[in-house]
């Protein structure tokens, strides 16, 4: 039964077992134990359902069992859903968008360590954190000399195989054996005093090896699998993420006939999500030839615009794709494979690389204020939507820092354009620009109070466009200070509304 | 009466001529200036105070003069102040302390574009702030091929000189020629797509020259000077800056202990400021030997760590010494010739490198929020007190990202630990260590609620550490969610306090 192509080494064939034997002889509660995984891409399928299950039967039986677990990023329901169901996480790092684990982390029932995902490797070894224990590694095959061929995500898997005490390997046969070779593991990092220039001057280089490299020693367990990735389906661009879109390749497009970017611009980082999605979708259409990608993530609109040639290559740390374009990447790989590169996220989001190659950054966010400063990540301050993920070493390191978001979330209620932020991951020196439908803020040479006018003129929606200018007008006459003037009884008096009665509209209650 | 010495270039010393001319032929109303200057050091000591007088008299007649102004960092009384003082600055970047502007600023008088130190000379290049029409910059000499010799701070030199249509020059006799060969001026940036690795990988690596190139043709005018810096004293250590740096010194041996930092630990990057100096001093008595500093600043702690060979050497962008200090470095400069090096700020604060490097950074702040987000530019929310500087270009790239505050300010009436920041500089992911007179709070791999309490219980002032627990816990209760536990209607009721009634203590007024 066990695939020989896919398990090319025979010393590992030897440790071939299921996923319930691998948990209960390889992992114990308190463990530490770094994932596979990068959005729905690449992580265990088998072991954390396992494992969850192993956990359930404890606690039925009354005995305390809890683990810390290290991942890229998000994952698929299998992992994070999985195991925060079973009230199995005591600690996680660095990003979740796992409604089950959101839901505990809100309910202050798990500890959650939100972290620059540049950082999770680097940190990892720095060594405050503690040992790893194990690594569960989803792979598409191993080799005869026991070097492993990554799967759709990279992530931190060189760091965890490195790292951990104890290796468990998965082998899933649903990946497609030509992602072999489209990856590139740099193996030149180091802590310092020892660490050297990362030698990447183009999106497109190649630095390392395709490879990961792995002491069969530490190799406890290798489980077979055949389970599809599941990342979650795009809804087509509606009218709103079209007109954000339509704002932005105007904004490009000035900015070229300006000559402050190249004809063909430069390394589109794009977020997650929609809208990132849609202003893709935009550039397909638009008059921009020769494109590079330098990010975290290939959704379905960077795939189109590799097919029509617009898009010269993507570099990124995984696939996030919907169900669909995940299919037609899998049944055309060898087209696509000269035009993709997935490396460790502590190369796509390396700062030093990001500033390097000059990334044009594109994210989400949760909240802007209309001094610009950006919060993506707590609803009303204190609940945890995702996390800040890669937003951080691409928004302070971009050539241009762009911010897109429609203007109002929750059908209307909520504001995206605040008075203050209820919560900061950008402060606005990394937030050159802000577009909502409603329109396009280059903030870009501007002090406080002229980002304050740009803002609220251009980008907040109508409906709650007068109560923030009457906001600012008042607070240039009471503020405390005029740099930045503020009222502070009523800076988060919004937020508060909300709370209190579900809409940020003022209706007199 | 020109000095041949100092003005070796036969074809500058046409040039030779009064402020007041320079200023009446060469600047006008609405010119964009880039000056040198960086804290105290090397800012154009008679160009701006021609200028003021200018600008004053044409007030006085009736004529709107007013400028843009664009530096290094802070300067002195007679770049900043002069300016502020006659009201003839439009425009002001990248960072202030001077007590005049500053005013204006907070009258909401002057447009202040407070930014990342790293930026300036990128941003300059990308071209939306628009023309550079003058750089007025202080040099120590002139060589007969029209190469300048930098003076005592870089900053952005390199780029205005580039930049400008026209440079003034200020030949300051007062600088000691001995300066000439510390200086090391990297011409390898540009803009993308053609960056490259910056090539340095040790603090003490050269990578430039010692000259600033200059175009002859366009310089405009030479003046001759001879006029000290005007850096401020230091006031001697305080008790509780001795245990802030005791503090500090005992978590460095810590981590020396647990293998987490080599015995010499890392390149040190210090804060401007007392506290900051009181850790140099502090470091004189303690037993790391052969120490680095890759920093912004060369302070008095520097050059007494330097005498007694506990520093190796120093790199900078600028030195900031006391009066005492800068004329016992005047007077011994062959002694400290080899062991500094004063480089362009794009170099001295560049995340590349910083993070190459691994700086252990130690910066001041205003107030920490118990989740560890830092404010470190704005008095109660809207009053700048200086900038963010370099701090935002050492804390997100540092090894370990520490900020060293008393814990509390204006004699005890404000806690510098507070419920929630009035305004956010440094995020929570970029402060991994906090210190106070009464302890440190090594927040490292904690989630928000493990931080909080730690934070609480080691660094804030025992006379509001009571109020903060309470507030915690009543947020651990109430909050709407309790990923980061807040009270939205009280989280800045602290600052309201303050400006109502002159104390964050709760009187019961
Ligand atoms: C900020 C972020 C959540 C926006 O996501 P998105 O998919 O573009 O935007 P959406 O409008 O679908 O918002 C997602 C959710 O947040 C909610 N939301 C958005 N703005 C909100 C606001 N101001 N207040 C309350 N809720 C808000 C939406 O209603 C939606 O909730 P739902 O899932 O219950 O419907 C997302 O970009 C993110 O997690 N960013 C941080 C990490 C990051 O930037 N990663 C990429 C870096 S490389
Ligand atoms: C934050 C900063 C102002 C602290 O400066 P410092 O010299 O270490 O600290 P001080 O305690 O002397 O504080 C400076 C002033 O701010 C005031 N202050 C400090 N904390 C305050 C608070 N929480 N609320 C109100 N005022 C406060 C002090 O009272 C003092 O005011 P004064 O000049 O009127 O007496 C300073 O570090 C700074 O400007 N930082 C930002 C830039 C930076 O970090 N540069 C170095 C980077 S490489």
């Amino acid at each position: 039964m066990i695939n020989h192509k896919r398990i090319g080494c025979e010393k590992l064939r030897a440790k071939v077992m299921s996923a319930e034997e691998a948990v209960s002889t390889f992992i114990a509660s308190g463990n530490t134990i770094g994932m596979s995984g990068f959005t729905g891409s690449g992580y265990p399928k088998a072991v954390p359902l396992a494992l969850a299950a192993k956990i359930e039967a404890e606690h039925a039986a009354g005995n305390p069992f809890r683990v810390s677990v290290w991942t890229g990023a998000s994952t698929g329901p299998e992992l994070d859903g999985a195991l925060a169901r079973a009230n199995g996480v005591e600690f996680r790092l660095p990003y979740n968008s796992d409604p089950i684990a959101r839901d505990k982390i809100n309910r202050g029932e798990m500890n959650y360590f939100d972290m620059h995902l540049s950082q999770v490797a680097p940190v990892a070894w720095q060594g405050f954190l503690g040992p790893l224990d194990v690594a569960v590694i989803e792979i598409v095959g191993i080799h005869e000399d026991g070097s492993l061929i990554p799967s759709s995500s990279v992530g931190n898997n060189k760091t965890w195989l490195d790292r951990a005490s104890r290796i468990i390997l998965e082998v899933n046969s649903w990946q497609n054996p030509a992602l072999e070779g489209m990856h590139d593991i740099y193996y030149g990092t180091a802590l310092p005093p020892n660490r050297v220039p990362i030698p990447l001057i183009r999106a497109d280089d190649r630095i390392g090896q395709t490879t990961f490299r792995c002491d069969p020693e530490k190799v406890v367990a290798v489980i077979e699998t055949d389970s599809p990735d599941r990342n979650l389906p795009f809804t087509p661009p509606d009218e709103v993420a079209k007109r954000i879109a339509n704002h932005l390749l105007d904004f490009f497009a000035h900015e070229v006939k300006r000559g402050r970017l190249p004809e063909n611009l430069l390394p589109l980082q794009s977020g997650v999500g929609n809208i990132a999605n849609a202003v893709l979708s935009g550039l397909l259409d638009g008059p921009f030839e020769n494109m590079t990608a330098y990010t975290e993530v290939i959704q379905d609109g960077m795939l189109d615009l590799l097919d029509c040639g617009k898009l010269r290559m993507a570099s990124a740390t995984a696939f996030s794709l919907s169900p669909d374009a995940a299919v037609a990447l899998n049944a055309n790989m060898e087209r696509y494979r000269d035009k993709m590169i997935l490396r460790p996220q502590e190369i796509s989001n390396h700062p030093e690389v990001i500033r390097r190659l000059g990334c044009l950054a594109m994210n989400g966010l949760i909240e802007a204020d209309i001094y610009g400063n950006v919060n993506s990540t707590h609803v009303m301050g204190s609940r945890i939507q995702n996390g800040i993920g890669g937003s951080g070493d691409f928004a302070r390191n971009a050539y241009v820092s762009i911010f897109v978001t429609p203007s109002t979330a929750k059908g209307g209620k909520i504001s995206a354009i605040v008075p203050q932020v209820s919560h900061v991951d950008h402060i606005n020196q990394d937030v050159q620009v802000i577009v909502t439908e409603h329109g396009l803020a280059d903030l870009r040479g501007l002090s406080p109070k002229q980002k304050a006018a740009v803002i609220i003129e251009n980008c907040a929606h109508p409906d709650f466009r007068p109560a923030l200018a009457d906001y600012f007008r008042r607070a240039k006459e009471h503020s405390y200070g005029l740099h930045s003037p503020s009222l502070l009884d009523e800076a988060l008096s919004w937020h508060q509304r909300f709370v209190k009665t579900g809409t940020m509209h003022d209706t007199g209650a």
